[in-house]
């Protein structure tokens, strides 16, 4: 039974699709929803890539969390970076941007910080090889692959343009595929007939993987299908490697047999591994819980940490039945943590169904009339998958008033191969120190 | 006569108005054209306000510079800063983005570098007040004014909340009248229900200007008119006051009769002047030329450099008869310079008329619905200066294909005042430390 003078707090930790479905979730409920995070905007993941290639502005893939839940009269949206629990107090530790502690008491915490870039423990790689989980990381991929362009055609050498003219990609996930169809994109279509002294469809573009696969997760059937249409694109695939070191000039990579090789390139990006971020292990300490290799929070069926009924873990951090971390997966367990809640208010005292996670597919992007989409038993690929992955994404978009804005940008992008996005700063010439040493200080939360 | 063999080689330092209206004259002319800018992009400089309070996206007010010059196959643009100028030699020393030195022959050179902010001797106020003259500015004032409403919301009393929800601006001129205006719409209607803890209508914003009278340029009448309406917006005018002092807490200021007054306000930004880069001294060094008290080349009626006939200065930097700072001035006297080299080349040996600029009018937008413009004897405030605004805008983004993303923009930020570029990042606590000195050591090129 809540009480009705003080309504039940329930503190959700992270604004992406976890915490977003964990808020609407309760948007009827009688209870006081604080959504702590250390951005102020709801950031669409999945279509963060684009905004790294120039096709949509930062607005069209990330809007402010509290405009978002504007609405949700019951919900308060706190910028800061949770940084401690305190599980028998039942209290949230959080660091304000500009210094500054925030104490967040809690009845119930819903946990949905998601994970971060991880290096492997190479943090050093971070300087040479920004990642791309933040909108951050997707402009200064955007100054990096333009500014590339721009540092070949005045090159004093060709040695040095051609270092310029390759971009190295780690990582044959959806990003990394993303990524390197993006490149090659726009090196063979957008920046047609911009350059004087090079050609830019000469840029190469290199995709390392350890595994024997691109896009491993999709199955061997899509993921052939996918390495053929990369290599058709001109991506060149390096399957079956593992980076040794990257520093501002090329990488060096490892095969199975042991062979080092070594790769000029002044463009290196890292999407290669995601690690849980610090206050994952900060719950785990709190709580007992466990933690996989990664860091995710192991859970029981109905998402609560073990012992914990009101601690509950959604989206990436979660670790249950190695449920793979898309977006999908982060809505449908945030929504059932809030309805958990939800339930609980309203005394319900059934004990609730374990969640269950219902595989709408998956999809990935590999350029101008090319996806590969995963439903159940339909694989899609080539222009079909295309066309049904710019079905999903209109969809999903459409809580988004920016979704006029994308279609115009794809459109655009689509028709004509130019994007409309491509404004960036070019004086940097190195990542900021703060950034280089992001993953280390400044984990999400 | 033009040497067929090597074609007359046109240098133009800086992309902005005067350089891209230079470039364009000579488009049909048998010369070889270079164009250096430190940035990629051309800006549309009078739309920067909108991108700094989130209505339009960077995209949408800057394109790169070879996209906008594809077309123009005699034109070569250089990702590089001006550094020095060798008058005998005729070439210019420009550095690299990341180090590394070009060197520019030239038979013609086009000086466009514009003018950046000054903060009058006091570059320390840089840190704590950042200018309005380039992307990242823009971009550095969104992340300030959206971050102030959320330190607000979290601050631990009243006297802090205070002072996070109390902006200030220094300068009454179009960038700061706009900005004035765009911070008291963004606190009385964009946020409107989106926070709970305080009520971002109460945002106070001063505006300290050093004359008496904002948009002094547009005559007292229409100065009036202007100040009027910032008044009924909620904008506290400060006229006839000097800033001795800014900090991370506040500002000081001195009024005509010597008192001293200070103004607690987390938020200050600076509109108040412009001083030539380090290439007018170095350029003035090299010829000869005069300076006016803020830099400025003084040239010819012919623009040309006196006694350096190969020698043309335009735009913002140019020192002429007074003609003001506008782009309009920028884009007239960039042509002219660009015809006079064409008829150079043409071999036509009638001394040029003088450059005559031709007031087609100026414009400052003050709010929704509400604008100055001022056109010869045509006066219009309110709603009709409003209307002749966004013609007068829709008009010379023609050359953009931004223009129908910002016509989008608008319509959603006139008809329902949200805002839908307000996405930025909220970590960084201060001004990145090559931001801050970035007045001394990053001119415009």
């Amino acid at each position: 039974m809540q009480d009705h003078i003080t309504p039940r707090r329930v503190v959700i930790l992270g604004g992406g699709f976890a915490g977003l479905f964990a808020a609407r979730a309760l948007r009827k409920s009688p209870v006081a929803v604080t959504v702590v995070d250390r951005h102020a905007h709801h950031l669409f993941q999945p279509l963060l890539y684009q905004c790294a290639s120039g096709i949509l502005s930062e607005g069209q893939i990330a809007q402010p969390l509290r405009a978002v839940l504007r609405r949700h009269h019951n919900v308060r949206c706190v910028l800061a970076e949770a940084t401690d629990v305190d599980a028998d107090a039942r209290l949230v530790h959080a660091r304000r941007p500009g210094g500054g502690v925030v104490q967040l008491p809690y009845d119930d915490l819903i946990v949905a910080v998601g994970m971060r870039q991880s290096y492997f423990g190479h943090d050093e790689f971070a300087a040479h090889a920004p990642g791309m989980k933040t909108l951050d990381d997707a402009l200064d991929i955007r100054r990096r692959i333009y500014r590339a362009f721009e540092m070949a055609e005045t090159a004093a050498n060709d040695r040095e343009r051609k270092r310029w003219l390759t971009f190295a990609l780690v990582g044959g996930g959806p990003t990394g595929v993303e990524l390197a169809g993006q490149i090659r994109e726009i090196a063979g279509h957008t920046l047609d007939r911009e350059f004087r002294r090079l050609d830019p469809a000469h840029a190469r573009v290199l995709l390392f993987e350890g595994s024997d696969a691109v896009l491993g997760g999709f199955g061997p059937a899509l993921a052939h299908r996918a390495a053929r249409s990369l290599q058709h694109l001109g991506v060149e695939l390096h399957l079956g490697t593992r980076v040794t070191d990257i520093d501002a000039h090329g990488l060096t990579v490892r095969d199975r047999d042991g062979r080092t090789t070594r790769f000029g390139a002044r463009t290196v990006l890292w999407t290669a591994g995601v690690e849980a971020p610090p206050i994952a292990a900060a719950l785990a300490r709190a709580t007992g819980a466990e933690q996989d290799r990664a860091g995710r929070i192991l859970v029981e069926p109905d998402l609560t940490v073990p012992g914990r009924p009101e601690i509950r873990v959604t989206g990436d951090v979660m670790s249950l039945d190695g449920l793979p971390g898309l977006a999908e997966v982060a809505m449908q367990s945030g929504a059932y943590a809030g309805r958990s809640v939800r339930h609980a208010v309203e005394g319900r005292t059934k004990k609730p169904k374990p969640f269950k996670y219902v595989d709408l597919g998956s999809a990935a992007y590999i350029a101008r009339g090319r996806a590969v989409v995963k439903a159940g038993p339909v694989h899609l690929t080539g222009f079909t998958g295309w066309l049904a992955w710019l079905f999903i994404h209109l969809a999903f978009l459409t809580g988004f008033r920016s979704r006029l804005g994308a279609v115009l940008g794809w459109s655009v992008a689509f028709a004509t191969s130019s994007r409309r996005e491509r404004a960036c700063t070019m004086t940097d010439t190195e990542v900021p120190a703060a950034r280089a040493v992001g993953p280390k200080t400044s984990p999400p939360s």
